[in-house]
């Protein structure tokens, strides 16, 4: 039985692991000086401006810190939704590495919008208080939902007015431009962000994001200094950039991400028929939350571990990812409709 | 005209200029190891009780941040109200310097209980998410309300339960114990605090508050190394000192504590008598919220200086301070009522 | 007896006292917004030139804090002498609270030259390594020596040749300007100096130094966020505003750093005659390192405590202050030739 | 033509491609709850006893903050060679993560000694300085010179009698071990080191280090928070995990190191014979260190990079690794030889 317990528990995509082989000759300096990694950073541009500076990483978290700890000041703060991985999964790393506050905001089906960041920033104006210098957003947000341009392009627009950057942590990012129908470029770069994560590790890699800067005068030069500082620079980086090529390549993430997406909206419509689960969220990119039955909860995970979200509902998470077959979805369901049923 | 700007606006009081000119005789080692600070710590101990480990700071942002960095490892959280001090106006001081975040909770007229504590803490149990270790409580609350004493042993109770520390930001804990009718070791170590901040400056002092921790194994020897790495160590200790045990001799600071509170009771009662003026919160020490016509508050701003809280209602704030006087409530009172008046 | 173990073991000078009286009478509105403030910083503007950014603290390590924190990323360093208060006296404040490292270079009689920071700055060009961006200098040194105006010019010179700003801890600048015999402005911005610490507590001062920024540029509005976070910020300046007032009149000052400095070269005059004492070190400001007989150090700090430099040698200091007089040296001389005699 | 700039620059061994591959297979829960990560513990406890607390990491900087990190306070120092990767290249990592100061030793070919230790901690035992606490030592050291088992166990033994912990980054533990002739067991836990960096990376792995406690209640459960915070926690841990249960298979760690060391004594033995160049540190594990004349150096980096270690000599510094040849090195010795000759 397939686990749908999140993206990053699916194993390595296999254009990866031939990516690595086929950069495991002969010997590449360290650090990123190597030819792997230029091209992955010309692909990159290619993508998404000749004018992005690009800092491949291991992992998320830390792609999400060198982003806003590059631009950020330590009486500075940042905006994000109360739901934010940045918020609640990242045990403090910002605060603790940066200095920096974040103000979370309430959000709504992970979603925040300018009006609830007007009320949040008004007043801090003097030195009691932090100074508001960042919004981030996460696209696809971590309910599954998806920001529509518009609605990006909105938070740009007001965040410009009132002096803040824009990040956005894109760890599903490649699910999300997939459900817009758009490229990446005009899901980031085009609406006015400013620091990207790109996830690469949900989308079939087997370690590795990149932080990318829209404005190279915006950090200067601390990037580079505070990826190393971050503990994020990757001393055989060619192993992180060969994958990054190949997901880069004819589009696979695209590939990847929709097929995770289908994958979802499969789900969505078995478990529909399933009268004890009500779906929450709107299911717009790889993850379908819901409600069921306690009494049943654990009964499933035994077979098949996945997150309690909200134990008061309680409200459960699956997710899809790139190697999810429908086969998978429909054993799924009618593991779920045969649990539920015999309870 | 008096201001009713803050009770930090007062000038020093007179038994803390003659502390300190009697105490400028002769060369004294400096950082403590002085006559007046033993006499200070042995006062604080015959007052708060033997086993009291006393640190004398500065000012109050270094008090609080000594008090909960001597405790606290980076990754752990301390949960407070969302209008806490120590999250509005501290500028994210313990984020930069200890690394750990604060939860805010959502406060009713400054105060927190235990049930939304719970909602906070409740699945913080795994390295994604940072640990909560302790609770912080201002008393008075930033609006000028008073915990009662139950509603303290409660949060008291609900911290033991789950292995959380009490820190009480008391800058203004004098007007808490005087509007209690309590002693201040009843208002404190007897509910279960386990770490003080006891103010001084709001008191009458020029500088002064200190950190008292009620028991000695919970910062081991942390807190002397921490004071002096928060730049909270003072050279010529001496007048510190001196002030608080001028301050703590005679019960001065439950006269200071006492006339503050009795002119807060005066501002209401005067104000009640005009009729767009809105009581907002309930006066219970030495300040007074309301609502008034929003035209007016420049006008009045320039007669007599204070703050406005919040500019949507909008909701103004008057503090008193050990030497305001009936005189100066009048006077204000007048003003006020004239000023609308004439609006 | 008089104590000659640091010129902050001395009381506060009675101008200091009546300008603390002066100044409380009325309300002032606080943490700078007052008067007295102004006026202060009007004052160092008028010393030090018009550009001068003025941030008024509680104490050195404070200052020292602010100056190199507002200009330093995390990532940057600061080159000092390895016998510098920085590097040996701030409990590692600098690191924990702006993660930048300090890099000591060995220091003569507590001076550094360029060639000495030279060979520790080259190379220093990757982000394996910190990257250097100021040398911090005292002035007087911590072993009582003073700075020629021309070494410090060629320390400023060599620092702007790789862009490296240049900051004085100036805990005892008066005393430093005086043995120069040049104005403070002559001995700080018209070198070259961007960040000074103006001290204080040392020359009379109850408590109260000042962060100097000499190119507003540099910090930008860094500073006065910095000093809040760094729990520098007091919220009854005024009574530090007006010792400052009261110091920089007259040019009290120099008058009280001229007698602390008379009475140093006294000690040593009167010292010289003593057979078993050795002056270690020049004696150029106010104080006075010596060797003696290991045995006598005890029985001497029961009559007036000292400090013992190096354990090995042994080396002790004695200090001198503003308030010290001829009687007290005398007596202090003949204390120690009776006790080295009797021993 | 090889490239000897540093055992990093190195492909993966085949081994760690094929132990992924076979990882490959199905779901697996994130962040090490899955039966490689336990199997790969548990392996690691096999070889360093029960007891042993195990956190695999991305990096080595990641490795040595954890070790450091968990253990130390801020106002905790760690002493360390001068020429340790700690202090001289990871950037103040340690410093701002942190918080903790950095107590340089002059070294001796990358070896410190209990009495220049001795020397650094006397007379920290006051707030206004760090208190030491641990020692960390470099096995091999930077210089490819190894301590002996002696040599350890006196640092151990004097670092019990001074309460302080012993850290050894072992970035290249296996190559001192090889060279020593002893288990790995025997070359750290039972001399005494209380936390190991356990180094993958350098010697085959694509990715991966490990941070072992040896003494559970050293740390509390601190790490697994830290390793968090610091943004070493891998989400698809079992390919790191896989890798070293490869290399701590049969001991192919063991036959890495041996070749690697093979390859540097063979490269000290041929260069012995070329007049210009001068070995200038006991070869002792992978590197050799040598002068040769300052114009050649251009020329052969051009067909071979390596880093000039002082540029004042110059001292130059090759690197050996587990997949160089006897081809490899007589290939570039030959070059040498010949640029040599030339020049």
């Amino acid at each position: 039985m397939r686990c749908f317990v999140s993206d990053n528990a699916a194993p390595v995509h296999p254009a990866m692991l031939q990516a690595i082989a086929d950069a495991n000759e002969g010997d590449a300096v360290a650090y990123g000086d190597d030819p792997w990694t230029q091209r992955a950073i010309e692909r990159f541009r290619e993508i998404f401006g000749a004018q992005t500076d690009v800092y491949l990483t291991y992992n998320g978290t830390g792609a999400n810190l060198i982003a806003l700890s590059s631009v950020l000041r330590p009486y500075e703060a940042v905006v994000c939704a109360d739901t934010a991985h940045l918020q609640t999964d990242e045990c403090a790393a910002l605060e603790r590495f940066a200095g920096s506050k974040i103000l979370p905001v309430t959000a709504h089906d992970g979603k925040i919008l300018p009006d609830s960041i007007r009320a949040i920033i008004k007043n801090l104006t003097e030195e009691h208080h932090v100074r508001p210098r960042a919004i981030s957003i996460s696209q696809s947000t971590e309910f599954g939902t998806v920001y529509t341009l518009d609605e990006i392009a909105a938070l740009c627009h007001f965040a410009k007015q009132h002096d803040l950057l824009v990040h956005m942590d894109g760890a599903r990012l490649a699910n999300a431009a997939v459900a817009l129908g758009c490229s990446l470029r005009a899901a980031t770069v085009e609406l006015g962000i400013d620091m990207l994560t790109f996830g690469g590790t949900k989308n079939g890699l087997m370690f590795g994001e990149a932080t990318l800067f829209f404005n190279p005068r915006l950090h200067a030069d601390s990037a580079r200094y505070v990826r190393k500082q971050a503990t994020q620079l990757a001393s055989k980086m060619r192993y992180i950039a060969a994958q990054f090529e190949a997901l880069l390549r004819d589009d696979l993430w695209a590939r990847n991400a929709a097929q995770a997406n289908a994958m979802a909206k499969l789900l969505e419509r078995r478990l529909s028929a399933v009268p004890s689960i009500r779906i929450t969220r709107p299911v717009e990119s790889n993850a379908v939350f819901a409600t069921m039955p306690r009494e049943a909860i654990p009964v499933l995970q035994r077979h098949s571990y996945f997150y309690v979200f909200d134990q008061a509902l309680p409200e459960v998470r699956w997710m899809t990812s790139f190697d999810t077959t429908e086969e998978d979805v429909d054993a799924f369901a009618r593991l779920l409709a045969s649990e539920l049923h015999a309870a």
